[in-house]
């Protein structure tokens, strides 16, 4: 593929130690298109070797990867062209200008910019053509750069459940109910004592996340901004004890009312914006679409199409709204990193990327 | 009280081995108003005694109760004019109706006979009134006896939490996602297998139930059969790896739409029907209403009220149904054997049942 | 009793926020010798009102209490004559010296004094005899007060299970493997992402512990000292997904070798010390032996004798050391608080407690 | 390599529906030397195809498998001169023993036959000489085919990591305290109920087996007879949350008693048997040693070498036998179906079976 013709991109993950960092640093391995070259986290680590200042939860760690210097998280230290963000939000806001401020794209992870509406929040098969905004946020912002913003991990496996259905039948309303694993919170994270045998009904601003996140997915790109789609959506988020993978309960009304079999079938022939197949981390099908009475399971289809393909299950009549329907997918993966990796390459196909 | 002046009631367990019979024989342990004299269950366990027969999970069994010999489950082999049955659907059938032919009063768990217009599904604080469809049930079936049941253990968690907005603002449309213990299982139950670690988003004919009976609680009693309210209700039904503790986020849509804080006073302010209070099992308060925003949990909250209140919290907007809100409450306690006992005592008390 | 003839006590708990901190408040609750009147927690919590310094996980905190201003923990805030300890080790050196300097009476939860030849490391049915130490503690120190320790939470439910043993027959080797609960290690503590379906086989420091508390345990008060038991101790300690218990297998080798059935006649007919007896805070039976074939178990039998005894079952012959059990009880009750309690008690039985 | 020069063999698999079953056909799927031809199972399932008869646990089951009828357990059925039995030790009795008598080669996990002194049981790096037993076998029983077998689960991960020390230093006494996974139990296998935050102390008949199995593992091979090793084995064993990955805590005293740091140097030098080596199904490194203070971990180590190495860590003095580690492996792989395959694999490198 011509993206590639020029060599690969060199990157930089910032936030590296953490848990979404972790998974950024095992997704890049041996990547076709982006070669890891610089790790960047919190001053406490800067200067150690990543293999020391890390605790390492995935499966290997390479040696090469391992003797990388922890750098600091700013553009003076790095000197990659694209960088990934797995920064907390408090520090996101300005190390990830910054980058942008220096020419950088960032494809982010935080939760600070995704809001913005002149900052394209990105689910590369659902809404690739708001990446179209970027002309605005550098003309507004004066960045050579640019953020890109990939979504919270709970409301990506709802939106992409229900991007086939928007794109066919308008989505009106949307009640959904999560339950999400233990890894959405990170490391340390959740005190085994609060979640063992139990189920947390709250998870600190994710219900407001999740709903107006939800609607710029689904949103339409005008000229200087990214308009909300007119959804009304209510989430309920809790925390169950299992280790990865976000389940998704969705009542839905939609605008044209349909039956489960139309439903199902709109499900199943989707694969999601022409652009983004062929792109080296785009599963087989991002979604799958499962006929098993009690399935989507956490534990046996988190990890479907390498983790990122969301598997959808139970379409039946809602006597509500309409449609009722259960979503499940790898909240690190498809909901964090591979997010962000997913729209890199996105980008590299588009020509969005600066030359490697 | 005048309801045991004349001595306590010989009562019977049907069932009496699994799990729902176990906490009938642990919650009927010194209780003021009955006297567990009979132990029945299937032919398998017939003629030994009840301390071998069963694999007792509860904390400690009563020496006199363990030497207790286990008899069939028919009228001619026990005495007792009050009968508590956790038998299964398929014996409940026929077993539940032989026994109010003969002149018991049945007090079910079993879903068999709870759709039944001319059957009371009561929740003592909710709808005791239905009480009184009991002549017409007795007319139309030639019983001298009666079958009175209690709800599925989801659906009593649920109903109880809309109990007071029904009252108060009626209650239109709901959609209810459950997280439900293993515990409803029953033993063996969920195998370790499917559900350590993992969600199942399936329980099979859980969530016709749900909807069905929670539409009866809310109803209406008619001349000769208890009428539906005309609430339409969805819900999506989890099995969670926790024991005990059924959690259920609601979405409501009310007739007349009110703020959270009026809700929550509504909800804070309910007791329950008053012919239910002060009754042996009754808790001090059936709701309990939380402000803490990470709470009802099962592992804290599931024994509130000696496992006979139901928790509510996290009252809030719905952005699209109007309110939310979260209920928990003790599967095989006020989900089950608790529930039925609270009806014994609320039929003692109406004095509907049969002289000691 | 006469030991409370003249009133009760006044008792501070120092670290009083944290989790073994939290079960003292929860024991003390109605004691009819110690009323808790002082708390005290570290400079964070200093000046708050326990109930919202608290992170409150046990079931429900009494409003008098809630209401106790949180204290400094220097003997110069607090004035209660009998101060109970659930510092951590650091913190406890020099808090713990300064009270039993300032006259008070410490029973400590903290391992800083524990092996201490002058230190009494007492469970009460087992050692009584060892607070005879106290004068030679005194003296050597130039305390009015004194210091006395209860063990490691896994050390205890060890030593109970050996005491009998060691009494009738003589302990010369044992090989112990524990299976400890997540609240062993406090709170936050464990992060559900290490333990959440995973065992752990490591806790810090805590096989040396186990290995020497063992031996002082079971060891003799010489004239200025006590003198560990000859007793060659090996553990391995794991932490497991459990709330509450710690289990301990044993294989233990007899100075007397014996069957099982005479090991299960000793571990049966043992009452512990007499003048432990009758307390309070102790079981009827400190020790409960079973003969199912597969108890003790956290989940049935933690809370036997409201988490005071200790469970054994599983008394066989052993082809190495000669004979095998397994013991089980409450890590933060009988392997903390409620150990510290259980002495207070002893020693105002002993007359070892200031007048009220 | 010429083992494999005229083609793979046909095999079967006997009891392929339950868990172990599985495991066989996912591990057997392209292999390079074996092609599983035919399927057998309980009557139960016989004539249906194998994709409607199984409760699929495994990730993906290929269609062609997937369609493959469910044939009855016996030799007339079947034509593969390659059997791999899952069967339960009752049916297994019969029905491996009528394979052997029918020419076939049976590679048994089942343990009925475990303990004969002429049926090899074999872990194909630690002792494959023991092979050579199947002449008197064959002679003593009249078969023209073999019974070979593999030990429990919990068994081989301990004999595994004893092998080296055993070579080098000589085992003289074992404790060893087994957690073992639910995967070990089969399906339905442990009740959730039972197991969920639990330990249980007991798995019937299973210390007996590791104590008889291990000797067996490291005994000697002599004319018509495998002889036991003279090592005293004690083993406790355990059920625990976790889902896959047997852990075993060894104390073990040596002949020659060396310092951590020799035995740490014999167990990672050690490579096994020659002839094991390079074998498809054996993995780089039989043992894995790490020196990770809290290592190993089911939840990630379980499938180090694809499941079929054991990893071993925490090796220290120990006060009471001298040596004390930890071993960690697969139950289902290393510990049951890999097994078995590795010794099939282990019998064509031999030219042990017969030609395909």
């Amino acid at each position: 593929m011509s993206a590639r013709a020029a060599g690969r991109w060199p990157v930089a993950v910032l936030g590296a130690t953490g848990m979404v960092g972790q998974t950024f640093v095992r997704l890049l391995a041996g990547h076709p298109w982006f070669e890891l070259t610089e790790l960047a986290a919190s001053e406490r680590s800067v200067g150690q070797r990543y293999g020391d200042a890390v605790r390492w939860s995935e499966a290997t760690l390479a040696d090469e990867v391992a003797r990388l210097p922890v750098l600091p998280c700013d553009p003076a230290s790095i000197t990659a062209p694209v960088v990934f963000s797995a920064l907390d939000a408090a520090t996101a806001v300005g190390a990830e200008a910054a980058f942008a401020r220096a020419g950088r794209v960032v494809l982010s992870n935080a939760r600070s910019y995704r809001l913005e509406p002149d900052v394209p929040l990105v689910i590369a098969e659902v809404n690739p053509g708001h990446l179209d905004i970027l002309d605005a946020q550098r003309r507004r912002r004066g960045w050579s750069g640019a953020i890109v913003t990939n979504g919270n991990c709970a409301t990506i496996v709802g939106a992409m459940a229900l991007a086939p259905l928007h794109e066919r039948f308008g989505v009106r309303r949307v009640v959904l109910t999560t339950m999400q694993a233990i890894s959405g919170a990170g490391y340390p994270g959740v005190p085994s004592l609060e979640i063992l045998g139990n189920v947390i009904p709250f998870i600190a601003d994710e219900e407001p996340k999740v709903e107006a996140e939800t609607r710029k997915f689904l949103g339409a790109l005008r000229a200087d901004a990214i308009a909300d789609a007119p959804i009304a959506v209510s989430a309920h988020c809790n925390r169950v004890p299992v280790e990865h993978g976000h389940m998704v309960c969705l009542s839905v009304e939609l605008a044209v009312p349909v039956s489960p079999a139309d439903a199902r079938a709109a499900l199943c022939a989707w694969r999601g914006a022409e652009v983004a197949r062929d792109l080296p981390s785009a599963p087989d099908r991002p979604l799958i679409l499962t006929d098993q009475a009690d399935r989507p399971q956490p534990r046996r289809d988190v990890d479907a199409g390498g983790g990122m393909s969301v598997t959808v299950g139970r379409v039946r009549e809602d006597p509500v709204l309409g449609l009722r329907l259960v979503a499940l997918g790898h909240n690190t993966v498809r909901g964090a990193a591979g997010a962000s990796i997913l729209n890199a390459e996105l980008m590299a196909a588009r020509r969005l990327l600066p030359a490697p």
